[in-house]
């Protein structure tokens, strides 16, 4: 059972109130050109809406089943393409308004085809067109159809379709003239038969709201995940529904009420608000044109209520670029020595991060190229930051493919960072785009640490750094120290090794000891409560003192230190450093000092990461 | 002159391809109806495409001017209901497709009108809706319109004009019928001669682009900001067009291409994606129905390539909630003393920010206002971050609002936070929403702040904390002392007092001292280069040390502090201490040692935000 919101929302309470002013509304005829439908009872009034992540508010009668009639025309349209192609069913069935009634005689002579599949003529020509090896066969698949649109077992009412077969006689003759001029052809009697049986699936307004959020939602329905259908024919059942969904009302519902939709002679409407969600209404009386009276104005209402004409200014350019920032702002998690940081402060400018958003299309992909290209002087690494894109399109991947190839060309290296890993499954097996697996990282601070590490090696190469083993005096913790207090603190230091993969520190153990990376690297992370994962806090490099909070007797570690590579380290056990304060009290004092200095420059950096982030 | 990207950005590699191809189609006839169109070149050939921030991107003739024709009927439309009103212009003109061409001469004849304002009996009963006090009046109204759709002056083809006028007899016996029926009145001849004038209006690709852009953009010129129509109309027009702007193709156009569009005879096509951008195509060679053939084949491609089909997935649900999270995880900038902290890290869950951004209309705040409601348990103080929202509109509004009141009758006190100028007074102006000026905060760190004040209000009255003035044995810099530490610090301290508005620490300044706060506020800020305005980084309340660098004699001061309110401080001079260090060298090691763990905890909280932030 999907999730359903009947109680305090304020959209419920909105519905509710649309419901009850229309529930007055007394004009309009129940339709009586089959016996059984002018059976039904002109008070039923249901009002459902279902958004694309399954919620359906619901109000009224919006659990009374009726038949679904012509809604069911534009759902079979989509399984006769799935079944034939767009082409194939393009020659026989046109896609043009005629604005005649539905079951209008007339047809498009230079093509010789009913005008549009939202006519009886076209909608028998569709229902000619599906497969299957039996009229049983054919049946299921129709049933099966609507059953994954609306998510439930679904039935046909057996009385309204021995109605509707025993009176369709203009029906007939238009199947018959169809066959005359070969817009079809033969089984004409079961196609007929398949044709009734459709229009009488019983169907509830909640139903209704389900099948058209199926709609909006790219044909996957959002209540079972289920897809329904082809995502590619979606839209050409929107556009059919746009163009001529409502007989010969269609030009003036676009005009006020702005949805794709289609109406049925049992008092249905099912409207979409394409990528947002589905509409069903339900209720018996129907005006000239056969279109269910409370139910249009309900949808004019919704229309103009929640700003919901597809023409209306409610059709957003989502905000594509969520930051930019560039590598002497935002740093890796990555602590380094000052001989490093030095040459970060200077050359981190030329790695620039685009973080991008939500769902990349044309319009919004155009922005983000056009703002990468303004942003490119002296930029020697680009970083994209995926993590937060919901859906590239093709248009987007290939105005992305190309700008890759530019970039690579003008020298820049282009990364992405922190995909979700369908798109980048999808990104990689397109072998049309230009990139390869080496252009992915997981993280965006493994990007940045890639990138740092380049520039690195690159004012290295160029002479700019040192690179040789660290020595201790040229340690942070060291500075200011005379040569004595060097040699004392010396004396004091234990050399430890490390194996790749072993705990330097552990989480909640007691901090005695402060440590001094001299060669390899090691990574700080946490264990995430109740999984088997690590959460990655950053890492330490050669030349960095960590575990300083030993020095200011501060209670246990926060969290894990592990080398990533044979690593070595100074280790000071803050004991031996307390023996002899006392008659060194100098040496003490100063690293006290120089890790303060440290702690303090990094919390000023913290601070502004914080606002370059907010 | 707007900005033009003609050079090495992807778009324009695409659409120079794109032109390249279907330059070589030379099927289709340039129209011959009137004379002085079948002097036209039949390898002219632009195409042009325009975005909602003005950048114009053009390939081929796209500044080669024809006579704009019957894309001109639109527009004169939106001018008939801007003059008339809605419903005035509708009782006269109908919005149904007939599936008929152009220059049909059938009505509606239940409406006693012509069928739509895109076929010519349509469109000529729509131009005598148009208002002025004269002929020459009326005229100017209507070239004014195109201008400021264009964003520059417009002229007449006068030999078009001419020619219209001498051979436009089928238009003349159009006109008479609607007058003999009362569809329209006197003085025909000269609603006739407007008509003639508007479709003679000399264009080029590059203003068709522009012009869309500018129905794109609600209304407004993208290029000069100016608006060129009432953007209550823009869905009426938008609307025509979708059904009935290209003729008896209106269906295919919307199946196959899915823009609402117009064509001229003459060989232009406009095309808008309402929200995104606008295209405009000159070739003038036309099909059977009168549309432009290259025209149609660009338009196809360009949707096909770039995924722009109305229907097609391209039509995202933004991202409207950016972050959430609680006040224990982020806190506001202000220091606040070890048992307000407490406090904090007790309450500050009953604090829920949600951080929104981009667009927010109906289906957007329909996710916002669910999940605030799923996040509602043990909340007090419900913050909405506003700083990147661009728009709301009306019914994201009223949705806002009912969530308003019914967060109130729940005791949950909603504030916003940062909302751009314009939004919060839109949203202040409205009398039908519910709230106050008190509701709106400038920034969220001001709203944290708040929220944080009242919970320490609460715990302080329920005897939670301690309210009385802060004693130097409380605060964290003093911890671990004996009591002849103490004495020695407060001997060493000077007490000073500074007026609201006076600076405690200037920027720059030589950091030799550290202050205490014991009464009053001081913020911390910094002063903008080149502007006259302040960047806050946080703020000291009582009980909280600052300045602390100077302990590590530690160069220069990073920041101003600034007093709030009359505020008083504990100032210890670094000398000082540096003169009783020899002898008492445990007091220089224990501040060094509490100053180093307040920074070591501000860092690891500093560190805990940028993985919430990021």
């Amino acid at each position: 059972m999907p999730h359903s919101q009947t109680s305090e929302s304020a959209i419920h309470r909105r519905l509710a109130e649309i419901h009850r002013r229309h529930l007055s509304n007394t004009s309009g005829q129940v339709a009586t050109y089959i016996p059984e439908l002018a059976k039904a009872d002109p008070n039923a009034f249901g009002i459902a809406m279902a958004t694309l992540d399954g919620t359906v508010y619901e109000v009224g009668d919006s659990r009374q089943p009726f038949t679904i009639q012509s809604i069911s025309k534009p759902f079979v349209y989509g399984l006769a393409l799935e079944d034939r192609g767009q082409e194939h069913v393009l020659k026989r069935v046109g896609v043009e308004p005629t604005g005649e009634a539905f079951n209008s005689i007339v047809f498009d002579e230079r093509g010789n085809r009913p005008f549009n599949p939202m006519v009886n003529a076209g909608a028998i020509a569709t229902t000619a067109m599906v497969a299957g090896d039996s009229h049983q066969h054919r049946l299921n698949r129709i049933l099966d159809l609507f059953q994954r649109f609306a998510g439930e077992p679904l039935t046909i009412d057996e009385a309204v379709y021995r109605s509707e077969k025993s009176t369709g006689h203009r029906n007939r003759a238009i199947t018959y003239l169809e066959l005359n001029s070969n817009m079809i052809e033969e089984p004409v009697e079961e196609h007929l038969d398949l044709y009734f049986r459709q229009c009488s699936i019983l169907v509830t307004a909640r139903h209704l709201a389900i099948m058209a959020a199926t709609l909006a939602n790219n044909g996957v329905n959002p209540v079972t995940g289920e897809r329904a259908l082809e995502p590619r024919y979606m839209r050409n059942l929107l556009s059919v529904m746009c163009s001529c969904g409502m007989y010969d009302f269609s030009g003036e519902w676009i005009y006020r009420v702005g949805l794709p939709a289609k109406s049925g002679v049992a008092g249905g409407i099912v409207a979409v608000l394409p990528g947002q969600f589905g509409i069903g209404v339900f209720s018996p009386p129907l005006d000239v044109q056969g279109n269910s009276v409370r139910g249009i104005g309900v949808c004019e209402d919704l229309s103009t209520h929640f700003s919901l004409h597809l023409f209306d200014k409610n059709m957003p350019l989502s905000v594509a670029l969520r930051r930019s920032y560039r590598c002497n702002q935002v740093r890796s998690k990555r602590m380094r020595r000052p001989s490093h940081q030095a040459i970060l402060d200077q050359a981190g400018s030329k790695v620039q991060v685009h973080v991008l958003q939500g769902d990349l299309f044309f319009a919004s992909m155009e922005r983000v190229i056009r703002h990468m290209a303004s942003e490119l002087t002296d930029v020697k690494y680009l970083v994209l930051d995926g993590r937060h894109i919901s859906r590239l399109d093709a248009s987007a991947q290939s105005l992305l493919a190309d700008d890759f190839q530019h970039l690579g060309e003008a020298g820049v290296k282009l990364l992405f960072a922190g995909l979700p890993h369908l798109l980048r499954v999808e990104l990689l097996l397109d072998t049309k785009l230009p990139w390869s697996m080496h252009d992915f990282v997981d993280s965006i601070d493994e990007a940045l640490e890639w990138c740092e590490d380049r520039l690195i090696e690159q004012a290295e190469r160029a002479g700019d750094g040192d690179a040789g083993l660290i020595t201790l005096s040229e340690m942070d913790i060291a500075a200011h120290l005379d040569a004595e207090e060097l040699d004392l603190l010396s004396s004091l230091l234990v050399r430890r090794s490390f194996a790749p993969g072993e705990t330097i520190i552990r989480e909640g153990a007691a901090a005695d000891e402060v440590f001094m990376l001299i060669a390899g690297s090691a990574t700080i992370s946490v264990q995430v409560p109740g999984n088997n994962r690590r959460r990655r806090l950053g890492a330490v490099g050669e030349g960095v003192t960590f575990g300083e909070l030993a020095l200011f007797e501060g209670g246990t570690r926060s969290a894990d230190v592990i080398a990533d590579v044979p690593t070595e380290c100074f280790v000071l056990p803050v004991a031996a450093l307390h023996d002899v304060a006392p008659e060194k009290p100098n040496l003490l004092v100063k690293l006290l000092r120089n890790v303060g200095r440290t702690l303090s420059r990094r919390l000023r950096q913290a601070n502004a990461e914080i606002r370059t982030l907010d």
